[in-house]
């Protein structure tokens, strides 16, 4: 396929105040650096931010010149020196494309250890412990369900009907008309996402996704054989960019998208309406089938998420297909999710199951019916556990590390830190030694980008959170003893 | 790779009785068919029965006409009929090879249908209603065990260590010395065949396997891109082939084979113990990793299978692992099977699992640990169950269908039937309007063999069983008028 090449207006935005950064900001003695030098800084943070995906092409000399009002030699003496580093790949007679030097890549990091001293406490994973009643009551209730289940075989491949009714009223009463039929259960989010991407996509075949994106859905891509077309989100008011999620899905001819437009994971963003409706158009004109990933929507924390992305999309469209979970809403031992896809894609996804599974857990089904029932008052426990968590995370960061950066999550379950370094994968790399079990930057998105963010969840317990924030930050001060002077340093 | 060519006197040993089936069975007048093709009858009869793997060679002419001691003549004569109907295939310069001629594939059959007067009873699946009270009894302790892990996030790739624990003393009081590092809790078997698959292969690698096997094992290797290589395993008293098994390995250069060895799904075969050795040295001979599905292995009926496979294998070796499920000996509902390997395979499958869920139901985890600990006397009641079903099915056969003959199962839940005449496809197809739902022979074959075959799961109430049995009769004898006079006629 044709290299994406980088609109040279999109990256001058995305360059934003390169200048100053590099140079002049407040507070710090300016640097006499030339401003090739400087703007090689600029694009190779971007880089390392996952901004510009690996693989991309940089817009041409010419272009680039106009766009920053920069003379042609200044550009010509930047990309040399990304070259030089690494971060651009000439091939004979064709365009140089963006990539990371082997030294900067996780394996290739040298870093402290020690052996830990106190509890290790594992900030990897965005999950919660269950709401112990109600998931003991909906369990119970489940038990008193279960004898008439017994005399079946139990191995259903759309799921029980009582829960596909139940998950099917829950789309209703969000405002998207939605009947059993569009519904199948999976036995988690995760799977819904596998069986999707197995059903809709050949090897080879491309996938438009957020970067960062989930970790779990890039591997899942990965097995499948298609090849992941990052398109960046911002940390900052820059969100998703639907001009570029257009590009994209025009110039690599993606048939399908995988988003995460609720509580996005890990950044924590959630596009607004216009933006939906946006994406939804975008689909429709591509045919590109979008796969939305609801995970996270139950857990808003300031404000609800608009309308389901899908109530954009055509009524009897294949054009969207959403994904939810009883998992990260409720609790990850109850391994429940589900599909909403018009009912011939749904048949079609009950067909290919039996290769990975027969069946979900009947318990869990019935248990997740219960859950569904009592969604509200559950869930409105669950949020304030969350909010009261995000701010003794907030003010363990203000306290320990007070110059990493980050938007405030309106929902879901992690903040998504920029770190004044690229060290995210040395940091996860020794922080257990310290105390805390990291997923470094690089895990959310494609061939090394992100080693300047760290997603923290606020998932645990809040002492446990405070602590796990001072184990952080003291392996980070032993990494980066020169972080404070926010030069941008690669630590090998 | 090189066409598989079959070996002439295991032909001829197939072939068997051929003259007389075709010529000379008692009580039915001769027919005057010349030897030729009488011979193309027998071969076409071993084609659709599975017994001569599609795309396979056959042997030369001259090869043949000194293993059935008939004229070169003859055979080039049989082998024209045979090509001409399509059953062999010959390119340009390359041995012909052995296919199934357009119309005689499933999809190619026109069948009577009629509307169903009273209820469908569903013969396809091989899985049974719960053992009510022991189910509710362990499904009891699990919610009283539950409180203790809704304090984690639950999801755990390898599974609970108790029910690892569980499982491992399960091996071991089989003879087999197992810990439970060498143990990974999967939601159910057919997950453990599909993530050892994903693990264990790449796409295009061969696997060698039973034929014919389960289907939905077939499946999934279909679905991991790898090619399978049918080992034909005869409703006789041949078995498993272990000279064809040696041989096939060899020439095939398999990475991977998956066998049932323990009352085999569908024909309710169990390898021998010096079968078991035998195999075991094939897999470590060829460095062929053998995958054993124990699915059934708790079902035996009339005296319980030898020492598991895995026994005759090397301690520490990578050359066996082991497929387990609660889901066929307790519940299909309750999802919970595991894969038995050295701890650095489970390592890695635990690695590879996140694409494709995060983990096993806690309930169900919980619940089969309670299932386990009281395996012998569920299983004894279990046993009973079935074998007094397996007397009701064989009762029935014999007063509705006496001309289908079958080896009687020595355990798992089905019969293998042989038919007279090669139409299960068609069967499966009109079955159902006459109140019976079908697995054809064929779903357990690959590329449309045995059409001569069908599996009765013997899972019913008795009395669902015996009107089933009625049913299929109905439907066969609307479908195959002339079946009585056992010709092989195809029907289209």
């Amino acid at each position: 396929m044709a290299t994406r090449v980088l609109n040279a207006t999109s990256l001058a935005r995305d360059l934003g105040r390169w200048r100053t950064d590099a140079d002049g900001a407040p507070g710090r003695r300016r640097t006499s650096r030339p401003t090739y030098r400087a703007l090689a800084d600029g694009v190779r943070l971007l880089i390392h931010d996952g901004r510009i995906p690996l693989g991309a092409g940089l817009p041409s000399e010419r272009d680039l010149s106009a766009a920053l009002d920069l003379s042609r030699t200044t550009i010509t003496s930047s990309y040399a020196v990304l070259r030089e580093e690494g971060y651009l790949i000439s091939k004979q007679g064709a365009r140089s494309t963006v990539a990371l030097p082997d030294m900067a890549r996780p394996n290739g990091l040298l870093v402290q250890t020690r052996d830990a001293a106190g509890p290790v406490i594992d900030l990897s994973h965005a999950a919660m412990a269950a709401p112990t009643e109600s998931m003991m009551s909906a369990y119970t209730s489940a038990l008193q369900a279960l004898p008439s289940y017994l005399s079946t075989h139990g191995m259903e491949p759309i799921g029980l009907a009582v829960l596909r009714e139940a998950i099917a009223r829950r789309f209703v009463e969000r405002g998207l008309p939605t009947t059993p039929d569009q519904i199948m259960v999976t036995s988690g989010a995760q799977q819904a996402v596998r069986l999707l991407l197995g059903t809709l996509t050949s090897p080879g075949d491309r996938i438009l996704i957020d970067h960062p994106t989930y970790p779990n859905a890039l591997e899942a891509i990965r097995r499948v054989g298609a090849r992941p077309v990052p398109v960046p989100i911002g940390p900052d008011d820059s969100g998703w960019d639907l001009e570029a999620i257009a590009g994209a899905a025009r110039q690599t001819a993606s048939k399908v998208a995988y988003m995460i437009p609720d509580f996005h994971n890990p950044t924590g963003r959630c596009l607004h309406a216009e933006g939906r409706a946006e994406l939804a158009r975008i689909a429709r004109d591509t045919s590109m089938t979008l796969i939305v990933d609801e995970t996270m929507v139950d857990l808003w924390l300031d404000a609800p998420p608009p309308p389901p992305v899908a109530s954009f999309g055509r009524v009897s469209g294949t054009d969207i297909v959403t994904i939810g979970s009883a998992s990260k809403s409720y609790w990850g031992g109850l391994r429940i999710g589900w599909i909403r896809a018009n009912p011939s894609l749904i048949s079609r996804l009950a067909g290919s199951r039996a290769a990975h599974d027969l069946g979900t857990s009947v318990m869990d089904q019935l248990a997740a019916g219960f859950l569904l029932e009592d969604a509200d008052s559950i869930l409105g426990a669950r949020r304030r556990q969350l909010r009261e968590r995000r701010a003794v995370l907030e003010a363990a960061l203000a306290e320990h590390l007070p110059d990493w950066s980050y938007r405030r999550s309106t929902g879901g379950m992690s903040l998504w830190l920029e770190l004044p370094t690229p060290v995210s994968s040395a940091l996860a790399a020794t922080a257990p030694s310290f105390g805390a079990v990291l997923a470094a930057g690089p895990r959310f998105g494609v061939e090394g980008a992100f080693e300047r963010f760290l997603r923290l969840p606020y998932t645990r317990e809040p002492a446990e959170l405070a602590a796990a924030v001072a184990a952080t930050a003291a392996a980070y001060r032993a990494l980066a003893p020169n972080a404070a002077t926010r030069e941008p340093v690669l630590v090998f």
